[in-house]
């Protein structure tokens, strides 16, 4: 499944590395805590991981990088940073437009308020090198 | 601008009313305390509201039944049950399919966990209401 | 020190019950659940609520109506509508202006966004009762 | 697995509706929306739902009393109250004493602070009507 | 507007800057970040920060300085790191004694219980070297 | 009373140090902010911690390790990532196996969903140092 996924994107993990070292520096520590957490047999958690890759599949609902801006919407409302750079950076990769993903965090600062700002901040940061503000 | 909306929109609020009693009490109610709010004259609420009603609009990045989907995504992500009536009864209106609404639901509840399912439970009693299972 | 309380008080809890239906019937339910809450002897919650009122007396750094329209406006970003009720109340009872309770509560709307529409529509229900709109 | 959890429990659902009114309306209530919400065939939720339900379970960590204490400790601390009241009614069925309820509530309440009130004051209130204070 | 608002101030930025490393760095951060921010051209987010910016102006109602404070109280019980240090630097630029930052703060922990309290030893560790406790 | 709770323990704050540099570097900077936040005499804040500390005491109701894995539970449940490490090294100086926190981790995991992996990986980095995975 992870590599139809992968087929589905426009741009690797490398591209994105390349583009952003804000984007390498988080893949990378995300990556080693991502062993950590998985360390043990955890099954519940391991359980958590399939469901929560099936939630974002693509499907005749909605498309996956519909599904990926919606995350990124949620993830952004709740200041989650973490949740918010992975979505952003799933989007690029499925072929976001940096309009698509402005609008996406626009509703996530309409719905949660000026405590969204920050995050925002670090959020325009990451998206600054990865589809730089001249070329949207 | 409210005109262009509703011309964008497959169902009127009455036939919404029509299809669902639950839609209805609920937007009578709400329209009685949206009066008690804007009785005054407040500016800041009717700046504020007209800025929410803008990130919504329809725009070159995303369509406006995909903002609204957005909408009910980090609405019952964040717990809040009226704005998830709300953003449902919109989505309906702008020609959801009972799928995208359900997929929508379901990104919530993996991103926000079990304490969302109180309120998917009413979402979906008022979605049962406007599009009945067997009709998906 | 309750009695001192009411002492700095412009409004008696009957005067506001004569001018606000919605109040009355929140303080008549909040005050029934108290009984239920108290009816144990758990020491931990009667220590918590001592220092809940501890945090709310005037006091050389700010006057008490100054930190009702504080647990106001935070009450409103946190979305607890028996805070809010309590809170506004208070402030009412302590001489506060309607303007002053609409820019506390402007204030939650602005850091903590359009999921506090909600609970400001009932918060308005219950102002417009207790200082109707003409009035302020 | 149904069957084994109800037979570690000391009151069946038919004890508790007996004993609590408030407990009665809400078994009902819950059960009417669960149908609601499983009347479309949406395989995320119901494979959520298998995941909450194995959470819980008795294992060689943790008896399944602890796990329906700390479920309503995560609950209140989070204000959902329909995730209070199950956990309560669960928690109760597994024979836990008042003190064990009341300890749990503690924590959420220091954890989370005052806004958990008001949903403590309802959580008590069903509480009263299972496990009288006296009996504790 | 901005030049008003600094005349009504004590304490200029480069003052703050001298008296403490932690809202120097602070400072300087966002301000970088903030860039990032308004690097595009998103008019809805240069609508909100105006938005924002009118909601704490001193007005008939309440002066700036107790919207400083309820704003201070709001983000430390909301937990928004970034926002306690704004609005604590605000709150000491318009003149707050040391009291009456401690006592919106603890209404703050009051409210929003222990979890905050990690956001005060950061919020604590500022105030002293804008305000050492001898001082106050 | 800290002394009893010191015998309580079954590993010292060196034990915890020495196997664990995350927990190091965690202990050594909170023991420093919290010096921070007790610098002035701020009694709110003190009685605050008074009445923390009593919520997690070995009680007749529920012994110290459960409720410091309850603390755990709803700690993470809420991302406040100083607090769970807190509970977490407290947990493991009363002796809590690693399938014990893992457990309490899951409940919190299902309860609030996938925005609480960031913080999981966290706490299982620290975990894997205290109690290595294969030792468990």
């Amino acid at each position: 499944m992870q590599s139809s996924r992968e087929e589905q994107m426009i741009f690797s993990e490398a591209d994105v590395c390349a583009k952003s070292p804000l984007a390498r520096s988080f893949i990378e520590r995300r990556e080693h805590l991502n062993g950590e957490l998985l360390a043990s047999d955890n099954k519940l958690i391991k359980r958590f991981f399939n469901l929560d890759t099936n939630a974002y599949l693509h499907s005749e609902g909605l498309p996956v990088l519909v599904k990926e801006l919606m995350g990124l919407s949620v993830s952004a409302a709740m200041r989650c940073e973490s949740c918010i750079y992975y979505h952003l950076i799933q989007a690029f990769r499925y072929g976001s437009t940096r309009k698509q993903i402005e609008e996406s965090l626009n509703i996530s600062l309409v719905i949660a308020g000026s405590i969204v700002i920050p995050s925002l901040r670090n959020a325009f940061a990451m998206l600054n090198e990865l589809m730089p503000p001249q070329e949207s």
